[in-house]
């Protein structure tokens, strides 16, 4: 008889491009989406949850030809027909959101939401396809009032989260300014205009010798491979560049750089005019250029919002895998944008808002060492007769009860080292042990092992000797002792 | 020449069986969650998040046939054939977790994880196919002592998130038991044994007669339907229904009972000694059987657990949608499944848990009104003059400085009606106003909405106008009068 064949042992994987967060990874992100939650909603803006899950139809993502919407969402087909997907922003949510229960929301309508997003996209380093997102965003006001507080709320939430004054700066741009701008130019057609758009993206990356290449006859890029040009002429192209290079060393001077960029276009002046309120605004409350400042050298999302632009960087050297130092670079980014629930209802309701990227501010605080790496680790009550599980279980009762974490050791208690190894991986401050001789002389004993791990250390034989990292003390004085342990090493 | 057809507006809606949450509801489960990770970290257990997307062979549902392995999950292709879906729950993750990292992490493991999981599953009112858990378990450990300990941390946890001492019950049971009267029984075949369990599943809906009756012969249900009876003789179903009904008025006393129901088995003889040795360790930890009690009537999760099975139910009565009173019943469930890991590694890893029903836990509190249902809204800055909105947000700065919650009106300013009634749906404490005359003073208006409620719905002519609930103070005792008339609400 031919034997059954064997189920192959599924595999214990994370799904490629996801991954798993452990104790203070995932404590120190908690607090930090609390700390932003404090300040939005200090100014106002209320919390809001949708689900992971939206129509397919509802993020604005088509059915296309092919068996599944999956362009860069998850999504699939109900049972009955309706395709889903998970949401990959927290801004389509909340077009739907607004448009759906618009009747019982206030007008205007601050909102924030924080929560995971998905994107189906090819994984790399340190780009996973669950991330998540922190978003606030006024919904229904036209004023550029509510930009500027969109503007300071994102300075203010940066140094809730810990970055001090002068190491981050809010820059803000304006789109019809560069509206005005593409005006002035005179473009034979659409296809010439999205071609300087997308020339615009890349001042990031080749600055202004490189633009200006590359709105002219091409360049020769970093590999070698010839990029062709819009080919338009030098002064043709001035415009452009007069617009990306204008900041000023004040904002009057950079406003004034802008509307000569823009010429006589009535869009671009409308566009400088915002600017010009939106700065105005910011420092009637004291928010300066150290803080937050007009820059039109900003050109991220330009293509995407309508208004005014804002992206947060942070501008302190961090050193990359490779040794080198870097800028750290941008860790929130929004805009106005007014045609956010059009889709739905036909009607323009502005908005603008602000998402700021929680894991890329947790990465810069680690790597600026003001993150601990690990928490510390609990109080470990050991084992040394397993009859007496109970009372070892009061004392840790006792130790959660002052409000100190503690753990009783569940591992088999047969070797006692494998319960010192255990605390040890559990970065545990102190270890409680009470033996049979222990227990009859109403004692316990307090191994102090972040000391004793310095001690091993550095320590010489007579220091060693004057302080004993193992000490006994009465029963009840326990919890008092292992306090005065506890906050010693939290000052030190 | 035809019209190009039209595309039709997306609806917004969300999908069927998902819903979004708003302002306090979001808040409100963020507060609990904070305070349950709070007892579970001091009990010594560490965080950990994996991501909302497991492979489906990770999550344990086979594929069949059919399309899609979609049979109570969400699940769906990847371009390269692994097949996805979204967590039905937290502890299929935790064995995927527990088997991928098992290397690197402490044995035992104690973890918690708090998040949204989803069901491919019919929606029903209040039923909804994303919805919150939030779980602590033991990976691990075979003593009982991690059993006692989950017990005890959910009933700190249960009084930590606002469930006073008496109004909650933990009942605890043991699959161990069970499979021993089962054994005593000397059942024909397993059809008949799985026909005992599903039986046993009843007994809350039906009780010891109706148990009794679908052992036997069968019963007639409340619809009206026969169902047909297991087919035992009375004598033969008698120890599955002194096994239910053991429960005595001393812990003693039920366990007594239980032994006596197990007979000579010897797995029941281990079940009942497991009860005892949780019940003794929470006795000395001063657990009575006011908070934790030994209860052999607790039958959900029988079938899955493979030991200790714990229950918390809350004891007070809720009036339900037609008017009725009945009690709110469960909002966590746990026990041990010692067969955790072994699907990966074909090791049997012990391990013990919980998982809290956060959202029941939130709809008992809102119930029994220990929740507010709504938050109290910002301090409203109304706009008397749109040239003088820097003036405005400086109010709302100095107010958000000194900790208060605060807005300025960024809607059409030139209804000040509108703005009143924008205060009015924003649950507004207060309402600031400065027009040009107060400006021109040095004085700003300061009108106590709640205060202007109450007296608009109670008061006398005479108290009106003793009690002005619209007041002018001066320019820079404002921050300092408001905040005396918030915590004057917050005191009342």
């Amino acid at each position: 008889m031919a034997k059954p064949k064997k189920q192959p042992r599924p595999k214990a994987v994370t799904p490629k491009g996801f991954r798993d967060y452990f104790g203070a990874e995932v404590t120190q992100r908690t607090e930090m989406l609390r700390a932003i939650a404090g300040v939005y909603h200090r100014y106002g803006f209320d919390a809001l949850e949708s689900s992971g899950v939206e129509t397919v139809e509802a993020l604005g993502k088509f059915l296309p030809d092919v068996d599944r919407p999956n362009e860069g969402v998850f999504a699939w087909q109900e049972d009955e027909g309706d395709w889903l997907a998970l949401r990959y922003d927290l801004t389509a949510p909340l077009a739907r959101v607004y448009a759906q229960h618009r009747n019982d929301l206030p007008t205007p309508y601050r909102r924030y939401a924080m929560g995971p997003v998905w994107r189906n996209e090819k994984p790399g380093p340190g780009r996973y396809r669950q991330f998540y997102q922190c978003d606030a965003d006024t919904v229904g006001s036209a004023s550029m009032a509510a930009d500027a507080e969109i503007c300071a709320m994102l300075s203010d939430t940066l140094e809730a989260v810990g970055i001090p004054r002068g190491d981050y700066v809010i820059r803000v741009n304006n789109r019809k300014v560069l509206n005005g701008v593409l005006e002035t130019m005179g473009l034979a057609d659409t296809a010439q205009r999205d071609a300087v758009l997308r020339t615009i993206d890349k001042f990031d990356k080749v600055g202004e010798t490189g633009v200006r290449e590359l709105l002219g006859k091409g360049r020769l890029d970093a590999s070698g491979a010839y990029i062709d040009g819009v080919g338009l002429a030098a002064e043709q192209a001035e415009p452009v560049v007069a617009f990306l290079t204008s900041g000023g060393s004040s904002t009057a001077e950079t406003l004034d750089n802008l509307r000569r960029a823009v010429g006589s276009s009535e869009t671009g002046a409308r566009g400088v005019d915002e600017l010009q309120q939106i700065a105005d605004l910011l420092a009637a409350q004291g928010y300066g250029r150290d803080r937050i400042v007009i820059d039109p050298s900003v050109v991220r999302g330009l293509g995407y919002y309508t208004g005014p632009v804002y992206e947060a960087e942070l501008t302190f050297e961090i050193t990359d895998e490779k040794g080198r130092p870097r800028q750290f670079g941008s860790v929130a980014g929004g805009g106005r944008y007014d045609d956010l629930v059009k889709r739905f209802t036909g009607q323009e309701v502005p908005a603008t808002g602000i998402s700021i990227g929680v894991d890329r501010l947790l990465a810069a605080l680690r790597e600026k060492g003001r993150l601990r790496t690990a928490e510390q680790g609990p109080v470990v009550v050991t084992v040394m007769d397993r009859d007496r599980m109970a009372d070892y279980q009061s004392m840790v009762a006792e130790l959660r009860q002052a409000g100190i974490r503690a753990e009783v050791y569940l591992g088999n208690p047969k070797n006692f080292g494998n319960q010192l190894k255990y605390a040890d991986r559990r970065a545990s401050p102190v270890a409680i042990i009470e033996g049979a001789d222990e227990k009859a002389s109403g004692v316990v004993q307090i191994k102090d092992l972040i000391l004793g791990a310095e001690i091993a250390e550095n320590a010489t034989l007579e220091e060693w000797k004057e302080r004993p990292s193992q000490f006994e003390v009465k029963r009840g004085d326990m919890v008092v002792r292992v306090r005065e342990i506890l906050s010693g090493h939290q000052q030190s």
